[in-house]
């Protein structure tokens, strides 16, 4: 009932450019002629498609190879060294800068100190816009074209960009890409803000190397949001605040929420109990003396850490029930905690569900956001969209 | 990512067959040039989809019009009178039989008593294909070709027609669509079976005349489950097995899911404490009843009433804080009580969300799922994909 674009051949090229790419990415280099055995179409249009790939530099030629089909033929392989894209994560205490090219490259990883408490929304954009036009310079003089940049915000963020509310950043109403844009002014440059852990989830998708296309990323840094990928797409929701399960609570008034109950920051406070509050605002070297703790055995550290994946367990059983996705990845801290914290939150969300769900720690650090931000773009061109 | 079909003139021509359609249901009937002016395709174009369409049964020409664009043409307007789909819905106190017509014209509703209590789910089969066969048999009569049947079923239900679990009706891995399909034997006829709350809000996505296309359905009758359309899809999960509401709870062991908090079944045994509990195999008569109660100022009925939304409101937000859905619909039995249930459950939606999220009540009675069943065999022709 949605759909009221009339198509055209330009449809059909783009699925089929979609289709060609997809089968090098899978099966790696092969000749026009595998190319067209494999995916049913023929081989003029491969041809076609493959003279439009090369001219627009997402192929090259690889010199013959054997060739398990007719004559030797020249084999033609992905070509990522032409485009890459930048990601931006924005944490209440830092920056984090990342960007990959089309082969998966990361071309480069940078990390800022940032601190709202002492930005106003106005100095925190122009910290973010500065890394951002730094990130972009950097890339081009390595021979790529940027082909955008989406900075990741936990919170709501409005398709628009506008950063509606966003309670670890304490902002509300900042219209962070009208801003970015802007300031880039960069011609051809994609511009985005979305949701941290959707961008995350869209990083695991590609990266995180898990089968099926229905997960779920658990962010555990300063809140708790989930990023929810339903048959291989982002879960957008009416107006894109899909995931907030931190505020996940049932009960009267008052009752506390999972982002109480399962926080890193509950955790990290009750493990930690002589640690000082104001450090607080850089989770990372807490968490890993929590580990540090656990791992010798302290037993306030694991009762802490057994109670979180508990809750946490509770909350992912809700999720569960209600999306029902093949695998829940625990992202950012709680991945770094993720040999206690599973055994106990696995434990309840069977308890609480009829269906298995598997859960697993993310490898992809604490840059997931950053790195889904970049390949946003990307997957672009994978969609047959070319630059 | 997903997508490795190759694309052919064929899906173009689906995707324009469906414009047209749209179109037609859109803006009611319309002379081929003013759908040309409309959609952007060309008259050559229209001409040619309007003649499948007309062959197909599917548009017919309703004469000379006066038209805005050029001369006066041949206004064509959608036939809905060739095809028609059959949709039963299974609950345990009765069967329902829905059919309707490609114009949305109900052909029959019939309602069968039936009791999961006494059935084995062998019998209860038998029962359900018996009334299927009836159904199709009087729509052929009324002259229309049907295209499917389609099952409802509370619980978890694998996408090949498998009932996994159905607690309301007691069974479990029952291979329902299997055996209705060696049993109905109508070469061309698409068989189906299918969780009753997200046929139900596939229903109320094309029948309940709600704005939007990213809303939440929930049931109210033997458990609670919700159905949910993002973006104009049901969403299936990994295996099916989304929407499990019912299940929902937040704590230790032995926790009060939302379905005894919220259940029309707790609710009823609390407003009516001298109702017989043997009686509750049909739950119709006793909502009518605490309607009645509660129309007449009863306050132990109010009270639990009140009590309900407020636990049904704690489990939306869960759904909204996850979901997103611009509205969520009472249906079933929460429909007929839902001016007592809103008031609560909306105060506790605000009170747990940062966004807002419209609660209403189904105006689609209690065959909703039915009419659903119906409804996703005949939307395929929507798409493009012509009997």
């Amino acid at each position: 009932m949605k759909n009221t674009r009339p198509a055209d051949f330009t449809d059909v090229r783009a699925t089929n450019l979609s289709v060609v790419l997809h089968h090098l990415r899978a099966e790696g280099p092969s000749s026009r002629a595998a190319i067209a055995a494999s995916t049913g179409l023929n081989k003029a249009t491969v041809s076609s498609l493959t003279g439009t790939l090369i001219e627009q530099r997402l192929l090259r030629e690889t010199g013959h190879t054997g060739n398990r089909i007719g004559r030797p033929g020249t084999a033609l392989a992905l070509d990522g060294s032409a485009y890459a894209a930048i990601g931006l994560q924005v944490a209440a205490d830092r920056l984090t800068a990342l960007a990959v090219d089309f082969a998966g490259d990361q071309m480069l990883l940078w990390h800022r100190a940032f601190s709202t408490g002492a930005f106003s929304s106005g100095r925190g954009v122009s910290a973010i816009t500065a890394l951002a036009q730094r990130a972009a310079t950097r890339v081009r003089q390595q021979g790529r074209q940027v082909l955008g940049v989406t900075v990741a915000v936990p919170g709501l963020v409005e398709e628009s960009g506008t950063v509606r509310l966003s309670p670890p950043l304490g902002w509300s109403d900042v219209d962070l890409r009208g801003q970015l844009s802007g300031s880039l002014r960069q011609p051809g440059l994609e511009v985005a803000v979305a949701n941290h852990a959707g961008l995350a989830a869209v990083a695991e998708l590609r990266h995180g190397g898990h089968p099926g296309a229905d997960l779920t990323y658990v962010t555990g840094a300063a809140g708790i949001e989930a990023g929810i990928v339903v048959d291989g797409r982002l879960l957008h929701g009416s107006r894109g605040f899909t995931g907030q399960i931190g505020r996940f609570a049932l009960g009267p008034a008052g009752s506390p929420t999972l982002a109480d109950l399962a926080g890193i920051e509950p955790l990290v406070r009750r493990a930690l109990p002589g640690y000082d509050p104001a450090s607080l605002t850089d989770l990372a070297p807490a968490v890993e003396q929590v580990a540090i703790l656990a791992r010798a055995g302290d037993s306030g550290a694991l009762d802490a850490l057994r109670d979180t994946g508990t809750h946490l367990g509770q909350g992912l059983a809700l999720v569960a029930n209600l999306v029902n996705p093949s695998a829940i990845i625990l992202g950012d801290h709680y991945a770094a905690l993720a040999e206690w914290l599973i055994p106990a939150a696995s434990a309840e969300l069977s308890r609480h569900t009829l269906t298995s769900t598997h859960l697993a720690a993310s490898a992809l650090g604490l840059h997931a956001a950053a790195l889904g931000g970049a390949v946003t773009h990307l997957d672009r061109i994978d969609t047959g969209t070319l630059p």
